[in-house]
């Protein structure tokens, strides 16, 4: 059973996991230096507990205990209880959803051991918009998809606003994180994959037809801004589009997702 | 040409567009009150201008005079020019991207104005949400949807975040509120429509299934929590189902706006 601590002072030391939420450089390097990451609100905040992900502690306002006492029974970690006036102050923003929790990260599986079995994978270039990461994984997980790689520059997946707007799903969908930029599609092409990137091509074909039949396919998705590089744009086995109206800007790199994932699942 | 005038005082009295910009019941009130709304960064600005929105003013530092001169050229309205530090005292925010304008409204179009000639349009009904709004307007405008319509109580497409999630999107998609809540989609299908509401309800079918065939096709689409409200859900046409994995929360509403809407297309 969590040990509940009442604190009244912003300042305390116990809660230096929690301080300055928007700041989000000082928290890739305190995130990274302690291997910890942040939920955010009860619903996500339990399917952290749920899926095996160790909390370093608990902070929260005294009307979330009541829903969160089944998940705080589980653990022996400490919960720091707070009014939310005080919570706001550590964290510097409105803690809209009550609760937080400060989990240890797991060391990522291999490349290797996250295509194995796979037959459905999504790889991402440079998407270093948390958002757009979070509801690429929202997207995997609800249709299907077995595995996510990340490029070595894509934006951290259990960074707190890519946990809250994935609604959890970055702790469900298996993900690795390749070493190799230049080689990444080859690598994923040796180990059995169609890699299908997601461009706008020339030599591009309709992403049913470019899928149409293949056994394993990996999509290959790129950066919000600019698409994919060169490099990978050349070194996947087949280019593929999203049939768009004359004269628009590209679909967001989420709803892209949504589509190519939702057809190739289909194929 | 828009005069320039140089600005030094963030209580400047001609900034009142521009004050507090994160407050958004106090945003809500000012911009009916005064029926206008903010395009924020140079390619918003710029679509918002070519699409015909009178501009009230613009508010920028002066980095960002070169690349909108043409823009600015067009205009007769006064550009306030002031470094960012001042832009952001007077804004309350970051102007990310340098570029603000405030622009007039237009009385919308009615609903059946919009619906006369569409053969593929979206019904949203309680989207609350701002960024779903805006990239729901983006995914209809990339995709080709020919219109959008809003319940009463589903959120401004023309709020700032809106119109910088859309890309502007929210310029070039003809979109009416309908007045009437409860005989909303009645109302569609008697203009000739088919209501396909999705809808996790049990007699729904499989959304490809459930457009396939149709001449004129509206989606129906309901909010972010809770999703249709039972009357819209029972007095669509018909019921549709994105498929998805078994034992996981449903799909962000873009994302199934977009899945949706790619399918509709292609029936």
């Amino acid at each position: 059973m969590a040990v509940l601590i009442d604190i009244d002072d912003a300042e305390d030391p116990r809660l230096s996991d929690y301080r300055d939420l928007r700041d989000v450089q000082l928290r890739k390097n305190l995130e990274a230096e302690h291997g910890l990451f942040l939920a955010e609100g009860e619903k996500v905040v339990r399917r952290a507990l749920e899926t095996g992900f160790p909390a370093r502690s608990f902070l929260m306002a005294p009307r979330w205990l009541d829903g969160l006492a089944d998940v705080l029974a589980t653990s022996d970690a400490p919960c720091y209880v707070m009014p939310e006036s005080l919570a706001e102050q550590v964290t510097g923003f409105h803690v809209h959803r009550g609760a937080l929790a400060s989990l240890e990260r797991r060391p990522l599986p291999s490349v290797e051991s996250v295509l194995a079995g796979a037959r459905t994978v999504v790889v991402l270039e440079d998407i270093v918009d948390h958002t757009n990461v979070g509801a690429i994984f929202r997207s995997a997980a609800a249709l299907g998809v077995d595995a996510v790689l990340l490029a070595p520059r894509c934006a951290d997946p259990l960074y707190r606003r890519s946990v809250k707007v994935a609604m959890g799903a970055v702790f469900t969908v298996p993900y690795a994180r390749l070493e190799d930029w230049y080689d990444a599609l080859p690598q994923v092409s040796a180990a059995g994959f169609t890699t299908v990137a997601l461009t706008l091509a020339d030599d591009a074909r309709e992403i049913e037809q470019a899928v149409a039949g293949l056994d394993r396919v990996a999509l290959v998705l790129g950066s919000e801004g600019h698409g994919l590089s060169p490099r990978w744009e050349q070194s996947a086995d087949r280019r593929a589009v999203i049939p768009m109206r004359e004269g628009i800007d590209s679909l967001n790199v989420a709803a892209a997702t949504a589509v190519a994932c939702y057809l190739t699942m289909r194929r």
